[in-house]
């Protein structure tokens, strides 16, 4: 089954969740309203909402049940994303513009606590502390990687492992807890619970690497930004850090990382993308994604033969071959 | 008894809550502890948990238990602040340099995004799902109040009704949860925690006024930080709505607030600030202030004849005639 035809079999549930998120994200205020609908009709993968899903073909499937999982678990990757954008100063993203370039960074910054909180009031209509205690520990690890990730801002010294440790927290986490709460909310046994989890750890470490990737191999067309839009603001990703330790390119990627530090105003990353894309790190950060999905797969072996595991089985593959 | 007193009664108390605090915000990123103890030091009234104690004192009082409710309150109190210092560009607050100002402003939009995150961690330690579902709405109900005092800065045609919904938004809620949390934590009968809602809500609303007349009537020293900062920042309260009510001043003050928004870099309040003083602003601000303490001894009429009603009650009464 291609991606598409997944995305068929799950249409009706996908959208119901899609119905209410924008249902949740409704307030009182106008503006706040509109604020999150902005964000909400830019779309998305919806990755997150798909692993609920199919987590919970292993329980006591319940639509109702797994919609209050999916749409905190999405909202929250959301509004960290509208912080996100308000770090990065990013005027687009998924080629619409962003709540902080649309408004401004106020807004931008409560519109995610907004959202939010919204999520909160959503997950904790399950009469399940476990999931909120879950939930809350992964939002801890994000916001973590997140200041992790402005820490190492134009760190070229900094190690692979740290790296590693940084996308854990931001990406690869939620992704894993997705996985998990499908299963623990439809009353899954604990080994299937566990498997799904390694198995959303291992895929979301592959999703963040492919996404790094795609910031410098992809176009503006494909991922809906400009590619390099890391580099220009500071974030040195795998490939990059794959490509520092080729001697040949070293030098000549330094001395761009650091000419875009010292620019200031618009910058041109495209030499620095280019330099990347010639180099070893592109293959080798590949290599390793595939490593993870590989892992991946192997956690599935614990699941028992349902179609959904199947589904998931192709979603992995799919994440690590993406171009968007 | 006197607020020392009843600070000093409750010392050992609150010291485990401030230790729990500490201890809560610590985490393996150090600049994240760094930026969150730098908080927590400034200190401040712990108003949150004092009532989140002595709300206890009506059920099966429990100092874990109670631990659980005060730090993630006051918790979710200061990740307010933080945001609220980036939105204000505010330089200090308890006279000590604010995370946006000693840092910066990505720093603190993380950082308070962190010391919510560990909020969650902790109240979701407690098994009572409706203790969650309470604080969450709550939280929302923070955000919508935060982007309405950004919608409405500078708008001198907005009337007393909508400034009442802004800060029972704001700060009245926070406050009215923190009495009731700590009766239903504590397995208090509904008819005290509703009784304490009700008390807490209008104490709110009253410290909130308090707190805005301070900032026209205060001293930079008393208040820790400058006088006028409302006006300077656009946010006109409630002594200047009643203001603008008095003909007399009107002109003048228009002139005033309008020179305050036409300004770019540092602006001067004062002459804004002399004008409120003078008008009936203030008597009819501390009137209102004195109708919800009012309002909020009647609700404690509801209660058994123990020590922390009769605490509650001085603290009602002191919010309304504090000076910082």
């Amino acid at each position: 089954m291609k991606m598409m035809q997944l995305y068929a079999a799950l249409k009706s549930d996908l959208q119901a969740i899609e119905d209410e998120m924008a249902r949740s994200v409704m307030s009182e205020m106008p503006l706040l309203s509109e604020t999150s609908l902005h964000l909400l009709k830019a779309g998305g993968k919806r990755i997150r909402p798909v692993f609920v899903l199919l987590s919970g073909k292993f329980g006591e499937y319940s639509l109702e049940t797994l919609k209050k999982v999916a749409v905190p678990l999405e909202l929250i990757h959301m509004a960290s994303l509208v912080h996100d954008d308000v770090i990065d100063d990013a005027e687009t993203r998924r080629g619409q513009l962003t709540v902080k370039s649309k408004w401004d960074n106020r807004i931008a910054m409560y519109t995610g606590d907004y959202i939010h909180a919204k999520a909160l009031t959503v997950i904790t209509q399950l009469n399940n502390p476990r999931i909120h205690r879950i939930l809350s520990s992964a939002i801890v690890q994000m916001c973590i990687g997140e200041m992790e990730q402005i820490r190492d801002f134009f760190n070229v010294d900094q190690n692979i492992r740290t790296y590693m440790r940084r996308i854990r927290r931001k990406t690869a986490m939620l992704i894993a807890i997705s996985c998990q709460l499908g299963a623990l909310a439809t009353n899954a046994p604990a080994k299937i619970s566990d498997a799904l989890y390694r198995f959303g750890y291992n895929v979301g470490m592959a999703f963040q690497i492919t996404d790094d990737l795609l910031d410098i191999c992809g176009t503006e067309k494909a991922i809906g930004k400009p590619p390099g839009s890391d580099l220009r603001q500071g974030n040195i990703t795998l490939p990059v850090l794959f490509a520092l330790q080729d001697e040949s390119i070293r030098g000549a990627l330094l001395d761009e990382i650091a000419a875009i530090r010292a620019s200031e105003g618009p910058v041109d990353s495209s030499p620095a993308v280019r330099l990347v894309r010639s180099s070893r790190g592109v293959q080798a950060s590949e290599e390793l994604a595939d490593r993870y999905i590989v892992k991946a797969l192997k956690a599935l072996e614990a699941l028992p033969d349902l179609p959904a595991k199947r589904n998931l089985a192709e979603i992995a593959r799919f994440v690590a071959h993406r171009s968007y």
